[in-house]
């Protein structure tokens, strides 16, 4: 069984290591783990030396999008990155692979619920908006915020959900929030033990 | 041909209004659009009085891929929103429309590259980081920041690019990056023109 390990972890000054410490906890429950910067290595060597900047990122892309094909299952790191939601990358990357039909497991390493996140970077000044039952809860542009209790925007726990996967949640240390594995190591184990 | 209408635009205050003029747009250029507040307000009547608000957030979800599934083409705003990156949801709703093999087409009404938009947000204070041909671009937590010229992560105009699709930018007033459909309109012209 074949897992993308989606995640920010790419852009740590550590991304090789870490990558290989993920693969080697899914060698070690028995899956094969495939990580975004497999295909990035390849495409550097294949790209050497172009011209235009864009071409190397679309080379990454088309490894990544392969290396998702390939996958069974996806295990999306979803820990806030630079802001209130998720990476990206990751985010294309999950829906991505819902739409290929491939199994969703996910995990963030910040417990706060999105609500709270959001109103703590983006809430008004003055609180002309608080929790009123009867208003939706809105930032200090008037946009208004999702106030379901969820981690991150609906369309993503909604989707892990609708592909019946498993979404784990996980308070660490603010220094470890993008190198803890625990909460990937339990998935790694929940998926190991699920009938099959 | 049906067109799902992804963006942050739902979180607008005049969401609705915004709904009804995209969806305006996409039949005077023969198209009907699809509007995720379209299902969100049939949620709303169905789970009227649930008491775990998870289960509205749930419903929207499950109605919003529904008429992804429905749709031919996304059109995805991919403006940034609360901070460096496109809407989440957004993302995440391009990323299954490229699973399920949809026509991709998103515009931004930003034009700054990634690349300056978040080192302008998260970049060092010192510059200990600079431009150096050597050295991948990095933000004052010493994370790689994408340095390709493109519009976002990489995964994201990648697979645009990937499912043939298009991505339109756009230089527009502070105050009207929500709602300026300038660039929206463009992309509906370029698919009515379009051999089928």
């Amino acid at each position: 069984m074949k897992i993308y390990l989606a995640g920010p972890e790419v852009f740590l000054p550590n991304a090789v290591e870490m990558g290989a410490a993920k693969k080697a906890l899914c060698a070690h429950y028995g899956f094969e783990g495939l990580y975004p910067l497999d295909s990035e290595l390849d495409a550097g060597q294949l790209d050497d030396g172009a011209e235009d900047p864009r071409q190397l990122a679309f080379a990454i892309s088309y490894g990544n999008e392969g290396l998702i094909q390939q996958a069974d299952v996806i295990i999306a790191n979803l820990t806030p990155f630079r802001g209130v939601s998720a990476d990206v990358g990751t985010v294309y990357e999950l829906g991505l692979a819902r739409g290929l039909g491939k199994q969703l497991l996910a995990y963030s390493n910040d417990p706060r619920p999105f609500a709270d996140r959001t109103m703590a970077l983006y809430g008004a000044a003055e609180s002309l908006f608080g929790r009123d039952e009867q208003q939706p809860l809105r930032d200090h542009d008037g946009l208004s915020v999702e106030d379901f209790g969820l981690h991150d925007n609906l369309m993503i726990e909604g989707g892990i959900r609708l592909a019946a996967g498993r979404f784990m949640i996980r308070n660490v240390a603010d220094g470890e929030r993008y190198t803890d594995l625990t909460a990937f190591e339990e998935l790694l184990r929940w998926l190991a033990d699920a009938p099959r």
